[in-house]
């Protein structure tokens, strides 16, 4: 299952959905996101479960880290969702006891009996795809790819070798797909990073790497902004980077579950106004994610929510092909099995 | 004033509440601690307010975060508070009508009309101190004084001069005043940091630094503590510190108001099993706090629960000093107007 978190504006303010996406159908197709709690709730009320609206909204909830804290009974009640909901324009899709579940008449879409919607599209005025996780828990970015190491910083020290490195990122300023990122006026140097991320859906302490797999909820696409001449600067200081990186960092479009993606098997591009610059493949990593969530968890609490980039992969950063964006450029990143991340970067003086 | 977050054991199960020391008397005398959302509606009870226990839970909520970032109407209702709930046992002091507020006559406490106590002793059975702020928004830890720097690092590079510069820290990990820490079995090398932190107390992005000082709700003592070994081998690969420092993070005993503390003129001590190992004070900082937070707001946004250490001060730590500490001993973090923080390191393994 892909699952997205979703703005939808509403005449009483903007609300964040958690949806799923309906592989049938188009992006634009309408209908192609199915709301998870609107839809558990058509379906309990389909079954005639009292209180439908407040047990959706528990095992259910409408924000990615809630409902990633409430692991498998969450995720399996996405597919039941995702499974039963009934096309736009099919509310004469009977209930178990033959009636009719409420539609509206107008516009032929299915309601609960709260007149929630259960399905979306990205195409429709007022409805927006954010980052999967606008909030993560934390962020920590590893270093996993060979190839990025050496085109960057030389030979790896030998501690690379021996242990997955990281700094850790700002989980205030994650951006998602279509967002526009400001560059900061400190910074000449305009770089993205193409990377995987995983995203932990349960607590954890001390896991065993053979036991990792049960830790990750999902994937996402990652965009590790970069300013490479702030970056170079204060990484002299041997504390990792912070300004070069901490203003954006852009996730989406979905989360994949771990169960429908192999990390090992997808190709990842990037591409700028529509050039490929890079292409890469997770199956690369020296450091695989097994081994990542191991070496966290080691006398540390993994928390539902927290993110863990691959780092970038070789050759999918403009630092290492010699070439930076510009202003007013759009960076895509697209990983096969989760979707395209696109990003366009404007100066903070406007231009 | 002084801040803390409390522990209080209930047959309903553990409670944190939001207190504020009352100078006027030892901590250990009965009601040292004045439960500032208790005592709230106590007072709006007095004055005939009606809702008066929904209008402190919004006003001024029992948790560090959502209180700070309730800014100066939070702080001016504990001001209130702490002038004018009564002494324990002092529960027929009148309300403005004249009439007595209600006191379990069995112990004296003054408590709420709802039965809530407004005093408590970090003395009594079921009372504790935890962290003021027991899960940071962020931890940003920076490394202000030069004598530290040259201590461990030697030189410093040029960019330390120019730019505060930081790493990030885990906001999961950590730790208040007696708890004890369970040093990781990864790490034989174990070492304190003698810290000022300053917790941010209100959002903002691109504050001056002439106007920092908005920005900061108070300062807390910080312990990071540190596994050298294991953070010299991972430092080699130029990211800055992760499992040498990411285990635990100690902050307490209490978040002093900024309006009552001088980071410049405050002594600090470390003591390990009652020996004075290292005396500094933040005066030294080659980095003022306000510049920091004018850093780290360029172009990043400020949240309250924004944690922002200074770095250790000189000879602060065992490294500085050749020394480092055992298992089973306690270090006392000391700063003059905050408070003494004390915890105690153990093997895993239980020694």
């Amino acid at each position: 299952m892909r699952l997205a978190t979703v703005a939808v504006e509403t005449p009483v303010g903007r609300e964040r959905r958690l949806c799923v996406r309906d592989e049938s159908r188009d992006a634009a197709d309408p209908g192609s996101l199915v709301d998870v709690t609107s839809g558990h709730t058509w379906l309990l009320e389909r079954d005639g479960e009292p209180a439908a609206a407040e047990h959706a909204a528990a095992v259910t909830p409408p924000a990615m880290r809630p409902f990633l804290e409430r692991g498998d009974r969450a995720l399996d009640a996405a597919r039941d969702v995702l499974d039963a909901v009934p096309d736009p324009g099919d509310g004469s899709a009977p209930r178990a006891d033959g009636s009719a579940p409420r539609a509206d008449g107008s516009d032929g879409h299915v309601r609960t009996e709260g007149g929630a919607r259960v399905r979306f599209s990205p195409a429709e005025d007022g409805v927006r795809l954010l980052a999967p996780l606008p909030r993560p828990n934390t962020v920590r970015d590893f270093m996993a790819y060979e190839e990025h190491v050496r085109n960057t910083l030389g030979e790896p020290p030998e501690v690379w070798f021996d242990i997955p490195v990281c700094y850790k990122g700002n989980p205030d300023t994650v951006v998602g797909p279509g967002d526009t990122v400001t560059w900061p006026d400190y910074s000449g140097l305009w770089d993205y990073e193409l990377e995987l991320a995983a995203v932990i859906g349960k607590r954890g302490t001390d896991v065993d790497a053979d036991a990792a797999g049960e830790y990750i909820a999902g994937y996402t696409v990652y965009n590790d902004f970069s300013a490479r001449d702030t970056q170079g600067e204060e990484m002299d200081a041997n504390l990792g980077p912070a300004k070069g990186k901490d203003f954006a960092n852009a996730l989406g479009p979905y989360l994949v579950t771990a169960d429908a993606f192999e990390p090992s098997e997808a190709t990842m591009t990037a591409e700028v106004d529509g050039e490929v610059w890079s292409e890469g493949t997770p199956g690369e990593m020296h450091h695989s994610f097994a081994d990542i969530v191991a070496h966290v968890s080691d006398s540390e609490p993994l928390r539902p929510g927290d993110v863990l980039g691959s780092g970038t992969v070789g050759e999918g950063c403009g630092l290492e092909l010699g070439q930076f964006l510009e202003d007013g450029q759009t960076v895509a990143l697209e990983v096969e099995g989760i979707g395209r991340l696109e990003n366009t970067v404007v100066s903070g003086d406007g231009g």
